[in-house]
């Protein structure tokens, strides 16, 4: 997507053909800065830092960290050291493995003068294959936005509101959720996205709000305590969120409060959709609620939050009282009879083990092996 | 309530008689400071300045400053100048007005060297009748907590979510909301409060969980997006609000964000209460959706947060981007079908026209006229 007129992707490889450039996210929205990646420590520090994050982006960085190590050192004793250690900054991420399980299995067979190509080849392939996911994503999530753009008086513009950030910043481009509100803008469709805040990391008020603004999308930023109201007063056309995990039945794991925003879409008769990449879904899961472990974070993300102080330095203050205990459950689960679609790659799919096996027959059977 | 041990009000007369002792708000969580007010200019700045807030405290605040001017001169030139001054610190409040002219009122027809005396009794009059009605919620409300608590084995907590801070420091003492929290605690019943922060103005992590802490009540500071996790959990045994503005028909406006938990708690069958004191109902209004006007406020209240720095000074930090606007919608409007009860000082109504005219058939009557 385009930061100030120039286009951007979150990771890329420089003109040398070699070294990685990715955008330094722990300093948005208060400062926008690349880092060249250069060692597969570099790399391995950046995961770790959290300079990226975002499942398919965490992946791609990996992926891209085992092509550095391959060019000091092609042995196969050296890609599992690089796999170990990138393997070990983000245990719980799902996708760095099954991007470094990818390039290692690339590279199987190979004399090692071919290696670090084939890598840096398969390495671009998980960057584009993203890059077309959430291209397919947008262009059936820009049918919705398009649709309502018809029904509406000409110039007014589609409110969409979103929760947290499920943006180009979260994958290598375009976003999941974004998709459809890039694809719309950049077809000249006025569109206005109402931007979650969302507590306690604030991924909606830093992120979403900088690559929207960035690229030149209208936005407001709201306390996750507004959609509500915003529903109630005909001020949202439809609601796009991003997830974290889909069960087989449809149900949603996304960021937490999210289940509050699809409660009120309901209750005033927004539409409420969730955009997915399709290995989001976990076939193996039925009811999210009861299956689906919420993970809880460190409680200091709600006490503490960060932001540019007076001076222009990244500061910290403490918002709670001493002796107060919080508590900082990271997901949600939204039941899929509140949700009214899922956009993936394929399509649309009405939120129902049936919609879904509708989509993807070739996957869905592996829910009852 | 109590303070580390020591029964406080939010407001009081000195030793001496005459000054009056509040609470520096402005200071809170961080810092408990209380501030003598002995002129009617400094009564003023502590309204205007937000050293005091809450609509009973802000009434109470302005009688006392009333008094304060009486003293350095009793004539009604000087009555109604500081009268004036007064009213004009928050030209929005009702309650202001309201206690400003009862202590106008019972001087008129007295000598002048009666009405200094008879200004502090009318004051301290105000005072006591705010303490009598929560005191009345909280034995109301009670009865609500008895009945959890009784259906739980012995010493599980009562689990109670609250938004905002309808708690003591905005009343005189007790508050509405937390009057039957803080009367339950003080029985022996445990009580475990989950305090949602707040945003934008993070009244629940700054000044509920303070008060709640101080008097010794268990709580969880949470972010307002956990909510309805909490109780598609069963982790929510009741939710306790209070409301700026009731209609006839229970339709309850509150601090933004109310709506959405009030959804989430329909759709999970915990019970939804709004304590409220009568004069909070307007009588004069039915359908709270349409005919409550909802107040935007200055966008920086959430762009720029407040709170402790590494240094313990208290600094702000903005958190979001340059150039991305911001929205601040004060509050929402909770439709009477989500409310499960209304606890007012003459018992608990239910959320309908019926219910509050057999409560205050004296009141009722006037909607119609």
């Amino acid at each position: 997507m385009m930061v100030d007129g120039r286009p951007y992707r979150t990771i890329r490889v420089n003109d040398d053909g070699w070294s990685v450039e990715i955008i330094d996210q722990t300093r948005l929205p208060h400062r926008f800065e690349t880092v060249t990646l250069r060692r597969p420590e570099e790399a391995a520090h950046a995961i770790k830092a959290m300079l990226v994050r975002g499942a398919p982006l965490i992946g791609a960085t990996a992926a891209y960290g085992l092509c550095l190590a391959l060019r000091e050192d092609a042995s196969d004793e050296a890609i599992d050291r690089a796999h170990a250690l990138l393997a070990g900054t983000r245990p719980t991420a799902v996708n760095l493995r099954w991007a470094l399980d990818r390039v290692r299995a690339a590279l199987r067979n190979r004399p090692r003068g071919e290696r670090v190509e084939a890598a840096y080849a398969c390495a671009a392939a998980i960057c584009e294959e993203d890059v077309a996911i959430n291209q397919a994503i947008g262009r059936h999530g820009l049918a919705l936005l398009e649709g309502i753009a018809a029904r509406k008086p000409a110039g007014e513009p589609v409110n969409v509101l979103t929760h947290c950030n499920a943006g180009w910043l979260a994958t290598v481009d375009w976003g999941t959720a974004t998709a459809p509100i890039y694809m719309a803008h950049d077809r000249g469709i006025p569109v206005h996205v109402w931007v979650d805040e969302t507590r306690p990391r604030n991924q909606g008020a830093s992120l979403t709000a900088w690559e929207l603004g960035h690229h030149g999308v209208d936005h407001t930023v709201v306390a996750d305590n507004v959609g509500g109201h915003l529903m109630q007063h005909g001020m949202v056309d439809l609601c796009i969120v991003g997830t974290d995990r889909t069960t087989a039945d449809g149900d949603v794991a996304n960021k937490i409060g999210t289940y509050l925003k699809a409660l009120a879409a309901k209750d005033n008769g927004v539409p409420f959709y969730v955009a997915l990449p399709s290995p989001t879904i976990d076939w193996t899961l039925r009811d999210g609620l009861a299956e689906i472990p919420i993970e809880q974070r460190d409680a200091t993300e709600l006490t503490h939050v960060s932001g540019r102080g007076e001076d222009g330095a990244i500061r910290t203050v403490v918002v709670t009282p001493e002796g107060s205990r919080a508590a900082n459950y990271a997901f949600d689960v939204t039941p899929a009879r509140l949700v009214t679609g899922l956009i993936t790659e394929r399509g649309i799919a009405p939120a129902s083990r049936e919609g879904l096996a509708r989509l993807f027959p070739d996957r869905a059977g592996t829910a009852d092996r």
